[in-house]
């Protein structure tokens, strides 16, 4: 049917869908196989994404989140069932994170489904739909694949997961994987747009707030390094000279020597004037930002009102009331044509402070351990720290130049940054993963060290060992034994996952550590695990203050029943 | 409130819980801590069941299954959100199986439900009931306490969970957890009961259908070791002479010396008569059958008519038809009594099949491995088979007298029988777990090696070394990459989990796997771990006939576009 050098007439589903991957930049699909999926697999092997297999499901859909954060789309690809369902949690995260992860399920032939056939895979009890509406419970877009709609149904899941950077689900029947499907809509990129009208009524009354405003601030959100957008918002920023604050799910996006980076915000959760500056200001937008209790400092941030401008995903507006359909990427480029007409001063930040100096004598402390890091952090990195006192340590130190920093301040799954390290260096090649992960969340999804290395990747990994739950042992109950987890011989372990490849070492005090993050760093081309010894009760600042803020909430709700957090 | 030496008049929610579950026979708690389950476990350490953390969720879930299987009932406690959703595909593979297995989840307080609060572990969108709808796809019961109907919804979905063999999911607010509630239903104990009209008819019906049967066959099923029932079986089966032949899922009800054990029954997948033996059977009785493709030899066996009598979980009847409520433990004792009335002759087995000597020169074949594992395992042990070549191997195998084999023949969810051994092994200390598995199922759930050891258990674990999914290479695309898992260091590795307190031993060959099986079972104190090095395209002859029948099937389905399978 198809001339020479042209584009076949007809593709398998699984080419269109591996076509329809690459032109939006995904180079790796990350999964597990299963019967029903390897028609599948045969398919996407042909000229489609490189695979990447994964000791189990749940490690494959945090490695593809973290490449969805980098690349603007990750791909899971799971068998029905058994497989889908061990990674309903990396999708659910994808949606408290707005991470554009799309999940592939290799499901049962149609006619199964037709007759209620009882097979293995299923509750046996004929009804194949109830994986896929667990599914729909997390996902913006949801679709089993029928044969009169196929390409219709992944470019909608596709052009949902980007558009709204939201996880997807997609299920193609065993039976249709290899099937032939028309290829002309392969021809038409897949790109979303913003309704012209809402676009310009938005530009407007932005413009209008904008003129005279004398201290104008932006509070910077996570949408901003999800859209790829942190180099534009930086510009801007300059440009215009407006203040910018960052929440903690957004740290990184501008360089710290940025001049007019006003510093993390979290209310009155950070005391690094913020706070006093976002409450000072006189207008106050808010990019790409969530207002969950965590990153307010549990509502002690200044409140958005029926004026505050904000840009979200898919939509733009003012106080809680969207103008219509209008794209992050076009509303900044709205922000950046209002800030033209604003005649007010430029923000002019403050001198840094400049970091305390910890004594680094005796057992190894947390204290100790967030200034070493600190001070050997290197450029160009990408920092992923792990939910728990790793997270919260990481939020404490200042980054240096053109950091990633990554981790799930909304969703919280321990264990997520480990199989994220796989997905981040997959997609950033030239940039070096550091992991900084306590034990019990490196226990959860451990085995991706070997794909990890596999991978030929060589990240940093520094383990905070403290033989369990440290958060939980500061928030409540602390010599509880359900925080306590088991044992393990760290160096062994490592070795065992990467057949030796690993460079390792352990750090019972502050100058081994100081000594092993040295090497660590300075050995570029191999995985190197550094294991810090740490007091089970030890803890960096901000999870005391999470804690009191925390206890002080417990106390409120004691007096008052109406408090909502 | 109460008098000294009486049950105090109300107790926390919490104790009541673990009250309830202490009377069905639950003395141990699986599962992972979290922020919104702290209160639980506090409420549930006082008197309640003992806590075995796992490193995470899934192999909790597993272990708790596992647990289930054995003390007709398991608990796994999670975290909400990242925690319950890791143990879905668990909850699942008990709905499958039919497994009692119950999820209790620690959720947010109440008024952060009735506000739509942002909170970590959500979405982010105020909707709190997306996990709790997902768990309801699977489970049998499933409830989110109310403060004035919480003792009821506690009953309610473990009584659900212990009648139908059903997973049950409970969650509890965070500010209930420790919530005072009416202590008096404690008194009586949670007990279904049969319709006894059911009853009566079925009985009446069942005794006519036998009374001059010349040639009964008991088909039996899973469900008959889940309620504890495999003694009654076999000695029904032994007073009355009736045949008796087990679906996969069975192995092991009946002793392989049994006068009344005819065989294992799957259709023409086996070819060792029982097929023909059903086939002429006059009355073919199902008890605790599931006609799933995979045990019914993808539907060669003989299928049951109008008239076939089945005895199910909490129902009884013919054909496709229930009488109504019949509990199978009844429904056993009316099968019993109208055994009774009849006047046919008795079975008479023939004579066992001597087992063919296998040769064990050259490098370990898996025929070698199955031969010499047959000869070693001893009586009293609990036989656990994951997914793949290690299950369709082990179905191959004589079993020696009082074995309970266990595997997941209907979800087929690798990993699945790792974590299985913690809480097999704990649910009956008297009884030696021995796994096996393959490394691409271990590699799924590796991390309760660790679990396993801190308890103290002592399992033989046999390791089927063939670097990927065999079973799939069986299948389709033999030199397929995806099929390939990462090579690991298993002794490292065994010894990282277990800090050294585990045997370990390679065998490359059938003498090297025999003497290593048998210092690991002379030597019951502590884990032994044995890992034979097979080819990575050996198989076990069930997969052999397995891949014979699936692509007869698929040939079928090529023109044929009806079937169903």
């Amino acid at each position: 049917m198809s001339a020479p050098d042209e584009r076949p007439a007809t593709v398998t589903l699984a080419a269109y869908l591996g076509t329809r991957l690459r032109q939006l930049g995904v180079e790796h699909l990350f999964g597990v196989p299963g019967d029903f999926n390897l028609d599948l697999l045969d398919g996407l092997a042909v000229d489609g994404p490189a695979w990447v297999g994964s000791p189990n499901e749940l490690g494959a859909g945090y490695a593809a989140d973290a490449y969805a954060r980098s690349r603007g789309l990750g791909v899971v690809v799971t068998t029905y069932g058994v497989g889908e369902l061990s990674v309903l949690n990396a999708l659910a995260g994808a949606a408290a994170e707005d991470v554009p992860l799309v999940q592939v399920v290799g499901a049962p032939r149609r006619a199964a489904v037709e007759t209620g056939a009882l097979i293995h895979h299923t509750l046996a009890d004929g009804d194949f739909g109830h994986f896929s509406r667990a599914a729909a419970e997390v996902a913006v877009a949801a679709e089993t694949v029928i044969a009169e709609r196929a390409t219709e149904q992944v470019d909608a899941v596709l052009l949902a997961a980007v558009t709204h950077r939201k996880p997807g689900y997609l299920a193609v029947p065993q039976d249709l994987a290899l099937a032939p499907v028309d290829a002309a809509p392969l021809a038409r990129p897949l790109v979303a747009h913003s309704d012209a009208d809402a676009l310009a009524a938005f530009e407007a009354r932005l413009t209008e707030l904008l003129a005279t405003a004398q201290r104008p601030v932006l509070v910077v959100g996570h949408l901003v390094p999800r859209f790829g957008a942190s180099d534009d918002l930086a510009k801007l920023a300059e440009r215009h000279g407006v203040a910018v604050v960052t929440q903690l799910s957004a740290r990184g996006v501008l360089d710290p020597g940025h001049p007019a980076f006003a510093g993390d915000h979290a209310g009155a959760m950070l005391a690094n004037g913020t706070a006093e500056l976002v409450e000072a200001a006189d207008v106050v937008v808010h990019v790409g930002t969530a207002l969950t209790a965590e990153l307010t400092g549990f509502g002690s941030h200044r409140r958005p009102d029926a004026d505050t401008p904000f840009l979200a995903a898919a939509e733009a507006g003012f106080g809680a009331t969207p103008v219509g359909r209008v794209l992050l990427r076009d509303a900044l480029a709205a922000l950046d044509r209002a800030l033209d007409a604003r005649t007010g001063p430029r923000f002019e930040r403050s001198a840094a402070v400049p970091a305390s100096v910890v004594e680094l004598a005796g057992p190894l402390t947390q204290a100790q351990l967030w200034s070493v890091l600190a001070g050997v952090l290197p450029t160009g990195t990408a920092l992923l720290a792990d939910t728990g006192t790793a997270y919260y340590g990481a939020l404490g130190i200042p980054l240096p130049a053109d950091t990633v920093f990554s981790g799930q301040p909304i969703w919280s799954s321990i264990g997520y940054a480990l199989p994220a390290v796989l997905g981040q260096g997959l997609a950033e090649p030239g940039r070096r993963p550091v992991l900084v992960i306590g034990d019990g969340a490196a226990q959860m999804t451990v085995q991706e060290l070997s794909t990890i290395a596999a991978a030929g990747l060589a990240p940093v990994v520094l383990l905070l060992d403290n033989r369990g739950y440290t958060i939980e042992r500061a928030l409540q109950s602390p010599r509880a034994v359900y925080n306590d987890v088991a044992a393990w011989d760290w160096r062994a372990l490592v070795a065992g996952f990467t057949e030796g490849r690993a460079g390792y070492a352990d750090a019972d005090t502050g100058e081994e550590l100081v000594d092993a993050l040295a090497e660590a760093f300075a050995d570029t081309g191999r995985m190197r695990v550094v294991r810090a010894v740490l007091d089970a009760d030890d803890t960096p600042p901000l999870i005391d203050e999470l804690a009191r803020l925390a206890n002080a909430a417990k106390q409120q709700r004691a007096g008052n029943t109406t408090d909502t957090v």
